[in-house]
């Protein structure tokens, strides 16, 4: 005897909601099963959603950021500061800078970052683009992770812009806000006694 | 100056995902981002399966299982015991319950359990189909979770049982296999005592 099985449209729709990133299989059963149970759940709304985005989204060719036909966002800005460029992994990165009112300049989202082990090279990235954008006299800001990667992504970038004429520089590591010394790791202690700043009121 | 945002066709994507259980708004941003930029995405796939399966799929009106226009697969299934009859929380419950190989009954997914802080009441789960499948002489097994909503749900299942002649049993608790005494909390230990056998070759 045959056991009991799902019917083929609830297989289909867990199966594809457990390719999502940090969805596993248990996870996915669970949201399908709220997706199609749930008064709260709508999931006409997020196939829309889906949709709507697969067909009006595309990375912009210039930054990298999200862009539709009406053009890109971060590149149509206007009143923008343009002798200054920030370089972040991913487009999602921009609206926590934005947000924290510290940078008005312009951004490149390289899509990730360097990584051998998840076979991400210099060519995955967003960087010949970087390299023609990089202009002599203006500053490049690295907001990159403080990771391995993000170190060795840093480093690479630094190289190849060398010649360029900019002003290279790297968002300060050290303790977060609100984060006393007990709950901080050596690395970060080290990295925020090398990056201390004299604050003597001169 | 405006600060940057994201197109509203990302904003609604995310918006729909962060309604999802268990995604909170840095895994919505991340899962769009990912839908939107990895080669491995197919949001077009993910839009398909859910408008296929919000369509399609019905909850049966007799057992609570997934349903399709061809009938429920649960209550159609041929060559079951019909004499028997096994309760569980949600219709994913069916599965793992099948696969276990130690039941071929029929099965009747409840769509929760009472849970007053969550205001499930009777009223919102599939209790009264189940009082009218009761028939004297039958078996009810209450395979329903080992937390206090499931402790009261079964409780309560009992009761209403009460008078339909059926015998009415509630799955083990104890050990989970492989785990060993020095992994198991106080409450499990106690519930593995009342519930011990009598293995004895008699």
């Amino acid at each position: 005897m045959a056991i009991l099985d799902y019917p083929d449209a609830v297989k289909n729709l867990v199966a594809e909601l457990k390719r999502l990133p940090s969805v596993g299989p248990r996870s996915a059963e669970r949201i399908a099963i709220w997706l199609l149970q749930s008064k709260k759940a709508n999931p006409i709304a997020l196939a829309g959603a889906l949709s709507h985005a697969a067909a009006d989204v595309v990375l912009c060719d210039v930054c990298g950021f999200f862009a539709t036909q009406d053009g890109c966002p971060c590149c149509l800005a206007l009143g923008r500061e343009e002798d200054i460029l920030c370089v972040v992994e991913q487009p999602t990165d921009v609206l926590p800078i934005e947000r924290s009112g510290a940078f008005r300049g312009r951004y490149h989202c390289l899509g990730g970052k360097l990584s051998p082990l998840d076979h991400v090279t210099p060519s995955d990235l967003r960087i010949a683009g970087l390299l023609t954008r990089a202009r002599p006299g203006m500053e490049v800001i690295l907001a990159l992770g403080c990771d391995v990667e993000g170190d060795a992504t840093a480093h690479y970038l630094a190289e190849e812009l060398r010649d360029k004429g900019c002003k290279i520089t790297r968002i300060a590591q050290g303790l977060p806000a609100g984060g006393g010394l007990e709950h901080a790791d050596e690395l970060t202690l080290l990295r925020a006694m090398q990056g201390r700043r004299n604050i003597s009121m001169e």
